[in-house]
């Protein structure tokens, strides 16, 4: 009976944070529960303070449809985005939004020290409103490269191979801590506060200084034996390009689709030595948008190569929808036009007609709400703490909620239920 | 607790389906019940004569473990397998064995008659043993082409565009009728009854008079918004071939993969002429053997095709395990180690290092054994009816065990249940 009446609340909480705000006839639809369970439910989370009345739809029958929505003060959670050239922390609350940021750059080629993150952390945890209700819950991190079995951080760019970080960050901040690799914190965003609310069936492209695709099937993500599904950053697209990757090998999409692979193509057609220091993405993209031959050039070629890929992957996957996001997001106008011609060209018909292409409404915010995202529904998933809420409220208050140090050492295997619908 | 304990039953039936034989100490570590819960649930199964024993393994301690298998005879279905040029039809029992078949050959550019159907179901209808116990359940049909939105049949090749396949036989029959996809027939029959025990993320490569791919992610399959996923065929490989492919496209994988055009190249390549007809892949697969160039040729040219789109296939889906079927699976002393060739150098290192490609044992009743287990799936998913087998037996002895005409009119829906573990 307790689980079934901690899996309504998790629905009913799960539900609220994706919409915001939601009357008693949306949530019965949404959850399919019956008006019994999600009164009894309702009348719980308001007398614990986990959600709140807002106002009411007037209504020309019957009486006014409450409006409800989560107590964004609840609990507080840190989040945080460990970027390849700049490391962001942020107070996040119950309702997934940001209340106090603090970044900082990544000096390139050395190793980013554990303390500067601790540091980070402690920086924005002292900002938790002194009149707010709740307590930070955790920390939840978002991190480039990968993690051995271990539960060790392998990231080249931050100069770590084999960092036990969640270990360090537990120990010194008496917090529980939840990692996810950096392109799924971004489709963990968009699938709960993103345009992948809209479907069950989406493909999430995402670019910046890799080329990743997050991929959902019937609302459930594809994470692969190894969790290294949606490499398509290193499919060879041009077998006979010159254009070296990473990997070692040559014509990936990653070697010509990347931020820095663009500046690259660009510096070289243009002929700009000297000059690739501070030259950003954005700036080919506002010559191409001027005008400039040769950037337009690029920008053509990054988007048959990205369209031609996301066609194999239609094919493969029949996605409703495919949200663009990261630096492409920021060019939309030229490259949108240019994958959806390639898709149509290079897609089965019965599969890409109709195949809706959007851009990701999320900015340069997505892994910080990603993280945000994890660390609260890490915290709903535990049933007994949402039903208990006023208890731990009680009894950790303005300190934080502990858990066992050894219940979840990493947000990997949990993901996967996190993100199912 | 009644939900509950069907639940039971369904997991160590369907694991018994699987293994064939097991003792008590395997069903308890496969289904995670505890002593107590697996042996009240055996013992209802051996009273209503689903599972029996079958003999005992020695044990150097203690006592002698018992061996459990389902009893074949618990329940009998009815498999079709409607082929592109052969139409198959099977009694099959309660373990997934072919009691006895019966086959035809459609006439190629006419249309197949439903009365053929079911006069073919109705010949293997006949052939229920009279000592057995169960009485035949339902029939489980493998068809090629597409079920639109009304469940109705659209097949080229067997001339139907918008036939009412599943009202049809149920009127004509009295008994239940379940429909799948053919590709996604094999690829359940892989699943339960061949190498897809192995893993749970794993691909399923199948050529024929297409080419298709069966992906599966976390033990479920992949099937896209509308049921399309896995239309490798459709990708283009060369977009400089000439090679037409039924898509009205040049260069698709199945334009060049797939047996027909494996023939075609062949003859082109021979200048052969008014000798298409007879002609099968298995003769260019021993041509090819024999060491004629032209064929070798072929085959190469087709390994390398499939290979290259498997290594795009893995980097997209991260996978453990591919499984050849099909046509190639007759030639996998030729083709794997192409495939294996090039899928290690166009597909992304850390993902195909230690990637397994193995060939389908299942043979050319791939189908019939898809069909056959989805007819028992659904059988036993219907918890109700496996707790009270005895009770629908004793009532609808030597007749069929009827449903209600409104439930389950299409496989499809549940298709995604019956597959996952």
């Amino acid at each position: 009976m307790r689980r079934t009446a901690g899996q309504w609340l998790y629905d009913i909480v799960a539900f609220l944070y994706q919409r915001r705000t939601a009357t008693r006839a949306d949530i019965i639809q949404s959850t399919g529960l019956n008006l019994g369970s999600v009164s009894t439910a309702l009348q719980h989370l308001l007398n614990r303070g986990v959600i709140r009345r807002v106002g009411a739809l007037e209504s020309t029958v019957g009486r006014k449809a409450e409006l409800l929505q989560l107590n964004p003060d609840a609990a507080y959670f840190i989040a945080v985005d460990l970027g390849a050239t700049r490391i962001r922390f942020a107070l996040t609350d119950f309702v997934g939004d940001l209340r106090c940021r603090w970044e900082q750059d990544v000096l390139q080629g050395k190793e980013l020290p554990v303390s500067k993150v601790i540091e980070g952390i402690r920086k924005v945890r002292r900002e938790v409103p002194r009149s707010g209700d709740g307590a930070i819950a955790s920390v939840a991190i978002s991190y480039p490269g990968s993690m051995d079995s271990d539960g060790a951080i392998h990231a080249v760019n931050l100069g770590w191979s084999g960092l036990p970080l969640e270990k360090t960050l537990r120990r010194a901040l008496h917090l529980p801590v939840f990692l996810e690799r950096d392109d799924f914190t971004s489709v963990l965003a968009e699938r709960w506060l993103g345009r992948g609310q809209e479907s069950r069936y989406w493909l999430h492209l995402e670019t910046g200084n890799g080329v990743g695709l997050g991929i959902f099937n019937g609302g459930d993500p594809v994470r692969g034996f190894r969790h290294m599904a949606g490499e398509i950053g290193h499919v060879i697209a041009e077998p006979d390009a010159s254009d070296l990757c990473n990997c070692g090998r040559r014509g990936c999409v990653e070697a010509i689709a990347s931020s820095p692979n663009i500046v690259r193509q660009y510096l070289e057609a243009s002929e700009i030595t000297g000059y690739s220091e501070g030259f950003s993405v954005t700036e080919v993209f506002e010559r191409a948008r001027l005008g400039d031959a040769k950037a337009r050039a690029v920008i053509e070629r990054v988007g048959r190569v990205l369209g031609r890929t996301l066609a194999f992957a239609a094919n493969l996957l029949n996605p409703e929808l495919i949200v663009l996001s990261g630096d492409i997001a920021d060019a939309s106008e030229l490259l949108v036009p240019l994958i959806e011609d390639e898709v149509q060209k290079y897609g089965w018909q019965k599969i890409v007609e109709g195949l809706r292409i959007s851009v990701s409404s999320l900015g340069s915010d997505i892994r910080l709400k990603g993280a945000a995202t994890l660390a609260f529904l890490e915290f709903i998933r535990d049933h007994d703490r949402l039903a208990d809420l006023s208890y731990s409220r009680r009894a950790s208050s303005g300190t934080a909620i502990r858990q066992p140090a050894t219940k979840r050492r990493s947000a990997r295997p949990s993901a996967n239920a996190v993100l199912s619908r």
